[in-house]
């Protein structure tokens, strides 16, 4: 059995508890927080919630330690600080801070002896896998990646900094005509605006000046002055009812041409349609869990993404019957 | 640069050779054939073509060989033969003798410090890849694969045998309906009827039986009884027109189920669409090989899938560049 640690029981560190109860070779040891522990309830009966400061006490209890905080403050800190004590994932999703946070990370791991993964989930994670093998088999093409429908929660947490809103959801949508025209293999230039919309359904505070708050929306800078965006007002129990989710997903596409004469074209699409972002994000983590138990027992260690890992290393099954099986 | 070989100049061979030139890493020095070689004209003005026999003496010339025999006669044979000699790629697709075929080539490779990838295409392939990935992800679901539509050979070549048929062209057709209710998560149990449909497009002989081969084809075990197929007669003109291509593609879909009560449904779908069916396939091995070059020179020899091999060693961009632009 896979020994598993989680630090930080929000969404994703929930989505990963669920995704651990999936897998047979693994085991939900214990939840750390930074909250009182008493206050914290899971739903793995035989596991314990400790205080963060148990963890650097526990290092022969746990073969891998996911870590479930946020990339703005949280991952930069905690997964250099703990890939010195644990094997770890995490998922860091702050592209353009990657390669600092990956060597970080991989200075910590190798000095250490432990095997990391960051940036693991579907964007970053499954998404930049497509796109990689997308664009090693089909070199001449173009890329598109498409998000939504689904929920984006910083958009969600910006609207809801507006004076007179009490709650918001936003969803990204993918512009259809636009995935049909690279589907087609038409090559199309698009700009933001064309490839996605942004629609928000918002509760405001009683007697709020929903024009002014729906303005403040539209033209919000780097959010939504870019997008066309919706923006829907509705009561508090239309929110619990229709948006309590936190539906997500959506296409990488990669197009090109191969032939004498560059005649023929082929289009590569990795589709994702998810019910629950955090715990499909979970899922993904927990399978990249078992690969870093199993490199770290042989030796591989540092910091790697999905890059770097051979597809078997996630699997349980062996050579043989992934091969009798799944080939 | 990777100095490349091909074996077989049919489809495939001339497919791998147009992947070739995709990649600026990549040159093409020979192709090898059973024929005449004299009788035999490549794209590529640098490279040559010789007779089988030569492979025995260029081992020094050339860093990976691909082979595009057949999966029923020449590969079994050829694969073990040349991993003796050569870091080798093949294309094997029969699936209930992949484990055997793997053993031999196994076998071979290690003795010779070679290192080769058997079953190297989309399926097998890139859809193997798909089919353990989602399986990985989401351990409680469901895999369907579906094809098409696409070109059939060896359909079209089991029409093409029955008396009366000058030519054949034959489509796997995937059945939209069944699709829409795997997409929609509904989990259903298909019968092969109800997947695909085929669809066959001839040229009779002058004052054949028309009704008689159309009969022959739609009872036909193994091949057409247990589908709905449709059958077209057609002129030579008609089928040079608009039948002269080798179309293909599919998807992978994979439904599967996650939270506390399994209550959130996730699709995960891949889907190729496909203007040659060969020249992808060639496009797939062709970044195979470059894998298969690299990891030789690391020392990791023996028989390998596309199960085994960390997505990075496919690219010819660096861990640092892959990080920070695919990630």
């Amino acid at each position: 059995m896979i020994k598993v640690g989680i630090f930080g029981y929000g969404n994703l560190g929930k989505g990963v508890e669920c995704a651990v109860s999936k897998n047979k070779d693994m085991e939900l040891v214990a939840v750390f927080t930074r909250r009182d522990p008493s206050s914290v309830k899971i739903n793995t009966a035989s596991a314990k919630v400790y205080h963060e400061d148990a963890l650097k006490d526990m290092t022969g209890d746990i073969d891998v330690l996911i870590l479930c905080g946020g990339s703005a403050t949280d991952l930069p800190e905690q997964t250099p600080k703990y890939a010195s004590l644990y094997n770890v994932v995490d998922s860091f999703d702050t592209h353009a801070r990657i390669p600092e946070h990956f060597a970080n990370v991989d200075n910590a791991a190798k000095a250490a002896g432990k095997t990391c993964v960051i940036s693991c989930g579907w964007d970053p994670g499954m998404f930049s896998l497509n796109r990689l093998y997308a664009n090693c088999v089909l070199p001449d093409g173009k890329d598109y990646t498409f998000w939504g429908k689904g929920v984006s929660q910083g958009h969600s947490d910006a609207v809801r900094r507006i004076d007179g809103v009490k709650d918001c959801r936003q969803y990204t949508c993918p512009v259809e005509e636009a995935m049909d025209a690279v589907r087609s293999g038409k090559n199309p230039e698009l700009t933001t605006r064309e490839k996605h919309t942004r629609e928000c359904f918002v509760v405001a505070e009683e007697g709020a000046d929903l024009a002014r708050i729906e303005n403040e929306i539209k033209t919000m800078p780097n959010y939504f002055s870019d997008y066309d965006t919706t923006v829907h007002f509705i009561t508090e129990e239309e929110m619990k009812a229709n948006h309590s989710g936190l539906p997500h997903g959506g296409s990488v596409i990669r197009t090109g041409v191969t032939g004498v004469n560059d005649e023929n074209t082929h289009v590569i699409e990795y589709k994702l349609t998810l019910d629950s972002n955090p715990e499909f994000t979970g899922s993904v983590i927990a399978a990249y869990a078992r690969a870093v138990a199993r490199l770290n027992k042989e030796g591989q260690t540092g910091c790697k993404t999905v890059f770097d890992i051979a597809p078997a290393y996630l699997s349980d099954l062996s050579g043989d019957e992934l091969r009798a099986h799944l080939l």
